[in-house]
């Protein structure tokens, strides 16, 4: 069998992750890197792997069967997606889930039109968790969905608080608060506001003389990002930045909380919860499980944009369907 | 829209189940149920439905789009499964994994040949369980599996508690063992043990006069069932079981524990778990779910076989796939 050829577009935390999960799956190679910076000041770590200027990227169209995009979603993805999405089979993490309608039907037209397959806003949250929101509504129908994250790190926040006058760098954390995740453990069905869900806990390295009491006060107030939390503030230095907060763990959980029987008089809880030590990495073996599924479905003329609903589990897996049966049924 | 037309074949705990289930889902409608009893012996709780004797099922072909099989996998579904797939669409909860791979393609020969959807072994384990073993694995090749269940019935274990000499009834509970839950949960990966998994503890009504000293010693030295356990054996009277054993509540956990990055250097803990106050009520829900995407393969013509593998999950729900999107993605 040949191997399943991936490129990948963008090599940031989440294209190193790739990189490193196709090293784990034995059907996948890597073919090349596609880049944005000049090709030479890249070193990717597996041999024999191109480094090619994303421009460049259209001569390939026969040499990889796959197109992982790794930006973001905020500027990246929205051009990208669709460029590649017309010349590649793709699979992205595109998570800013208010555009994700919009960015389906482009991924959708243009994909369609090329015959290629895209599946898109793959990882854990869009992701794995929605597959979770959406199979365990779909069972328990009359009921509650709860969604909690962390404790892991919010990029979105952290680049907020670099932004308040007299802040170095900083890191925030979300974290899920203990209470209410025992209370939808428990069935109690809670209505929490957004404060009872989490607190954000925020690392920040000040500038030299800087306010700090006007800093924190800053976060804290900050309408949309804070406001609405329990936030901490803790002030360090940049080698306690570095030393402390380098590492990207992350995690959450997704409840559903629902009834059944004949007078709605039975309760049942579904509970999902992943706990990770390297966020982007993680994501990274989601994609390249994704990256299989997209090659399949376009083989089987499945063309057109694809979510994490359209997708039958097993092609995911480099395992046959009777293995699958066998051995995990 | 046109309701979803289903049958119930057998209308024990899983058919009872199945029929609340329905009156909580506004696309679906029960049409029948199908017994092997006096019809009019059985009364449902639904107004309108017929209860027909079982031999007379191929008469409803054209009124029901889909048929929930409710019968037992030892001796009921072997033969009812490829006799209903001939004639409609099915769905059901086999059970006996071993034998999993021939019934599947049983079922498949009669449905293929029929132009109809089948969908096998639906519910929480085999189901839920193999779907999150199966998507947690693809995701994580590097790693193990944990399975855990209970604290719940094991109806094989309590009938088998039920034939030893002395004992006039008996329930069996599956104890999973918080210590070994705790280990996998915080990823030490344990090799475990049968005994180091899972505690049995045992009900048991002793007839007037047994000696209770030998039913003990022939349960926890019953090969199979309960030699390779701790086992615990409780005697209460007859009605403390009615009054304190009559509910079946069950539960459990899947986790994988896995290892990303280019050396393997981080680890990750997927954790699926569910708790329930009513076993055979969440089955049916699960069914009456599955239901529908049969209905929906059906008529897509995917015909023959499937299991939750095969099932996009989005077949699952009543809502559109443009709500589902916006809603749940």
């Amino acid at each position: 069998m040949s191997k399943i050829r991936i490129g990948i577009v963008g090599y940031g935390n989440i294209g190193r992750g790739v990189e490193a999960a196709i090293k784990q799956n034995a059907d996948t190679e890597l073919v090349a890197v596609f880049t944005r910076r000049a090709p030479e000041s890249i070193t990717v770590k597996t041999p024999n792997v191109k480094v090619v200027e994303i421009k460049d990227a259209s001569k390939y169209v026969n040499d990889i069967d796959v197109m992982i995009l790794c930006g973001g979603s905020a500027t990246d993805l929205p051009v990208q997606g669709p460029e590649f999405a017309a010349m590649f089979n793709i699979v992205d993490s595109f998570d800013t889930h208010a555009k994700i309608p919009e960015y389906f039907e482009k991924i959708n037209n243009a994909a369609s039109a090329a015959k290629k397959t895209g599946i898109i806003s793959v990882g854990w949250d869009p992701g794995l968790f929605s597959m979770i929101r959406m199979i365990s509504g779909a069972i328990l129908p009359v009921g509650n969905d709860y969604t909690f994250w962390g404790k892991g790190v919010s990029q979105g926040h952290s680049d907020a608080i670099r932004r308040v006058a007299g802040v170095k760098s900083a890191i925030q954390y979300t974290v899920p608060i203990d209470e209410a995740i025992s209370s939808v453990r428990r069935g109690s069905n809670p209505e929490l506001t957004t404060r009872q869900k989490h607190i954000r806990e925020c690392f920040v390295v000040a500038e030299d003389g800087a306010d700090k009491a006007k800093i924190e006060a800053d976060i804290k107030n900050m309408p949309n990002y804070f406001a609405d939390y329990n936030t901490i503030v803790h002030f360090i230095t940049e080698e306690e930045l570095k030393r402390d907060h380098s590492k990207m763990p992350h995690g959450g959980f997704v409840f559903r909380s629902g009834k059944s029987g004949f007078e709605n008089e039975n309760n049942h809880i579904v509970e999902f919860a992943i706990k990770l030590d390297s966020n982007p990495e993680f994501t990274g073996n989601v994609l390249v499980a994704y990256a299989r599924a997209a090659v399949r479905m376009n083989k089987e003329a499945s063309f057109g944009a694809k979510t994490v609903f359209d997708v039958p589990l097993s092609y995911l897996s480099a395992k046959s369907h009777a293995e699958l049966i066998k051995e995990l049924l």
